[in-house]
């Protein structure tokens, strides 16, 4: 069976405007891995109300799942709450118990109406939990809606996944060398992808201070294909006399 | 006049798969930035044809530039040239020029058929130049495809942004606070928000290790709003009793 698909919907000026670099990209993809279910997209929108509706609306039809992360505080850009209502064109409205437990958390005084304005999730969303912050995540049909900040979008990661129905998680092999280029791999490596045509087949150069290669691999949700294909790349790399290490290279995101 | 838009157009499974943390919408941002062109949005997509192909028709109509990165090595995985040139229906041509450099580099008996392959673009387009690869980047139209090596993608766009129409450069003033919090702030940001309709108003929590707080930016194409706007933000933090600090926190990303 073909696993499940999911889009990840990042919403925040702040990562267009090159202020922040993202942290929850990898940390959601990961954490899907584990389950089963396949991240196809990933969109990065700015904080206009008519932009994430309808960005909102064509991805929740298109994929299985729909995560966002961003625009869940007590300030005025954080909007998604309203925009998620108006998406699935339903109220927004006080969650109670929501209301009760942030009354319970902040002194007499200071729980004013922008941190009240936290407990308004859209009718009929379940909250999603987490435990390093009065951050109110909601889960609403496929659309699960997470905080931005990365410690507490972590937190909300890894209470809401296992949750997920789960598939068979994603299984992936790699091997590199040293000194080896691509452009000397291209053609035993497009034979190796038509031979394991439900596999992705990946290189990627790499550059380690004074030394660079390629990382070959392979990845799948068939695990025994995954890894009769990983032993070919070890036997491709050895075969043009190049010594294949296992694993990821030392810098692999370079 | 308003800014041209732009939309980012990451393609790699590698990035998908959480194996890789992407390092260009960064890159790309920043030099938009002072460009004065608007980042819009972003989109990562997997190395499969017709996501790529229906993306870039999308995209393209929709926003006044597109950049891409990634898929433009020699391996099999490589599709994006192939891709461009079928969502503007226009057959992949060999570049003669870029062939003939690219046969002038390799030593004799290694420009193999996959390295060949670098020189084929789609008929029309204009190489991309860099100064650390023989990745062959290109414009066709306002797409522009560049490469997904970190180091490939940052020369590529020192090269191509200042060649660009230029806009007025988004400015951005910052203040930020130790120990206070969002809710605190919320309801005269609002005000401020208000008074500068024309600017984006944020705020961002931080978190540096024992000491946490708040950082406030200001931002826009309107410089002189930006910076009443700025000593706005300082005058809230000190009208609330805290010290405010210019510029970004110490670790603004967390």
């Amino acid at each position: 069976m073909a696993p499940r698909t999911a889009c990840f919907l990042v919403i925040g000026n702040e990562i267009l405007s090159g202020r922040t670099q993202d942290a929850n990209v990898r940390v959601l993809a990961q954490a899907l891995n584990h389950q089963g279910i396949r991240l196809v997209e990933v969109r990065v929108i700015p904080d206009i109300p008519a932009h994430i509706i309808t960005t909102v609306n064509e991805c929740r039809a298109r994929f299985d799942l729909l995560f966002t992360s961003g625009g869940i505080g007590p300030t005025h850009d954080d909007i998604t709450a309203a925009c998620i209502a108006e998406a699935f064109n339903v109220p927004l409205i006080c969650h109670e118990e929501s209301f009760r437990q942030l009354e319970a958390l902040f002194p007499a005084g200071s729980f004013n109406k922008a941190r009240q304005r936290m407990a308004w999730l859209p009718q009929g969303a379940a909250p999603i939990k987490n435990s390093v912050s009065t951050a109110p995540g909601f889960s609403l049909g496929n659309v699960h809606v997470m905080a931005g900040v990365p410690r507490i979008f972590q937190a909300m990661v890894s209470w809401l996944i296992p949750q997920l129905e789960a598939g068979s998680p994603l299984s992936s092999v790699s091997w590199y060398s040293y000194d080896v280029y691509e452009g000397d791999l291209a053609e035993p490596l497009t034979t190796l992808q038509h031979d394991y045509p439900m596999l992705d087949i990946g290189s990627y150069p790499f550059d380690a201070g004074p030394k660079r290669g390629v990382a070959l691999v392979a990845k799948g949700y068939d695990d025994q294909a995954v890894s009769h294909a990983g032993a070919a790349l070890k036997h491709l790399l050895q075969g043009l006399g190049f010594t294949p290490l296992e694993g990821d290279p030392p810098r692999p995101n370079i």
